[in-house]
């Protein structure tokens, strides 16, 4: 159970509940919104809780926003899937609106484990600056929530490592990956505050670390359009997650 | 028009229809059926033509596959946007059954064109071997309307670099875009023969080019499923597109 973690509806087959709070939003204090990443958080442990099985895949799609104290609720519909393997379709709305839709596949299967992405040669979180981010926070809010610390960054070549982790500890899950994940546009000078479109998220492990490492490759920007993939490593070096995203970039 | 595109209804409106053809199709005679990147043009060429609007990014979820002769019929509906942006969701059908739902943004925005990804250095295409997928292609099939050379591979590392181009000539669109990136499972020796579950493809440019050089690195393996990202590029060294996929490794 995260803080951002909805509750199984004892009524509604799939259905799960939760209240936004400040810590879960991003934005200055009069038009605060759950951050997209949260969102992704809570369909991803809904629809975990609902299979009973862990995620391997997930996209969603950001439509809108929900806001600070609406009653978010998350509906994780079966599209196929068997024993082993389950995919779903997950509707997220806002006081009724809907706000965001996701696609996800869970499951595993027996097979080998390997690797392939190696994590670079990168300082200790320790020794690196302090990350703010004074567009979106405010006092309380998810920014609050994190600990980053910037450990190269380099706008030339469009590629940033970062080191993140919940200043209060909580396991690592596949939630907690998405909403990490989230953080694709504050990767480079020109997509910090911007908009996303989508996050699309795998899961390669949930091991555990203190830190999460976020290296983030930006692929271009297109036609006021940013794109970027990153993967995250456990601070030994293992790998977590690959994931993507396509963004708006800040108008100027 | 490609060989995959969808016609509008003339009394749904949002509905485009197509037949399954041999084209389409993968895998033996007796079971021939509609490629999931064959899919996902036809849905993404959908969106287009009913937004009226360049595809920026979509994810298609492959939950079952449309079989040869069957009707596809397309279904693009609204979820939010503007003048200058619009989201979707498309729903695809066989014969009335949901076979793959997809989740896409189209639109534009001024702004300016920076690529970061480069693309390696490879020999031509004219000197490199032809590809052949024994498992998957017949006579007259998917597999035969496109020439593909390997160019690179390295199964150690889990990285292939693969020229490919469709026999008869055809503009480059998002659409062939998404065709192409879903031969990701064909990129390593032991994904070959798996199942897709997804394929997440952002566009950069839809550039003029006569073959496309795919670049796909293998993220890792993880219990029985595959995840790996691709890069396609013009000859000249443009960007085309970062697409991303989960899949299932085959069983032995």
């Amino acid at each position: 159970m995260s803080f951002w973690t909805p509750t199984a509806s004892t009524t509604t087959e799939g259905r799960f509940s939760v209240t936004a709070t400040r810590a879960m939003c991003v934005g200055p204090e009069d038009v605060e919104f759950v951050m997209g990443g949260v969102a992704q958080a809570m369909a991803v442990d809904a629809a975990e809780l609902a299979t009973g099985k862990p995620l391997l895949w997930s996209t969603i799609q950001f439509n809108a926003a929900a806001r600070n104290h609406q009653t978010i609720d998350i509906d994780v519909i079966w599209q196929s899937g068997g024993r082993s393997l389950s995919q779903v379709r997950v509707d997220v709305t806002a006081d009724q609106k809907p706000v965001q839709s996701m696609f996800a596949a869970l499951g595993a299967r027996p097979g080998n484990t390997k690797q392939f992405i190696k994590m670079p040669t990168v300082d200790r979180p320790e020794n690196c600056p302090r990350k703010d981010d004074p567009l979106i926070q405010t006092e309380g809010n998810l920014i609050s929530e994190f600990d980053r610390r910037t450990a190269f960054e380099d706008a030339e070549v469009g590629l940033e490592y970062m080191w993140i982790r919940p200043v209060k500890s909580m396991p690592i899950t596949a939630g907690l990956l998405a909403l990490t994940s989230d953080f694709m546009l504050g990767a480079h000078r020109d997509t910090r505050g911007g908009t996303s479109l989508d996050n699309t998220l795998r899961v390669f492990s949930v091991e555990p670390t203190d830190w999460i490492l976020s290296v983030t490759q930006m692929s271009g920007f297109r036609e006021g359009v940013a794109m970027g993939v990153t993967h995250q490593f456990t601070q030994d070096g293992r790998l977590l997650s690959t994931s993507s995203q396509t963004g708006l970039l800040p108008r100027k």
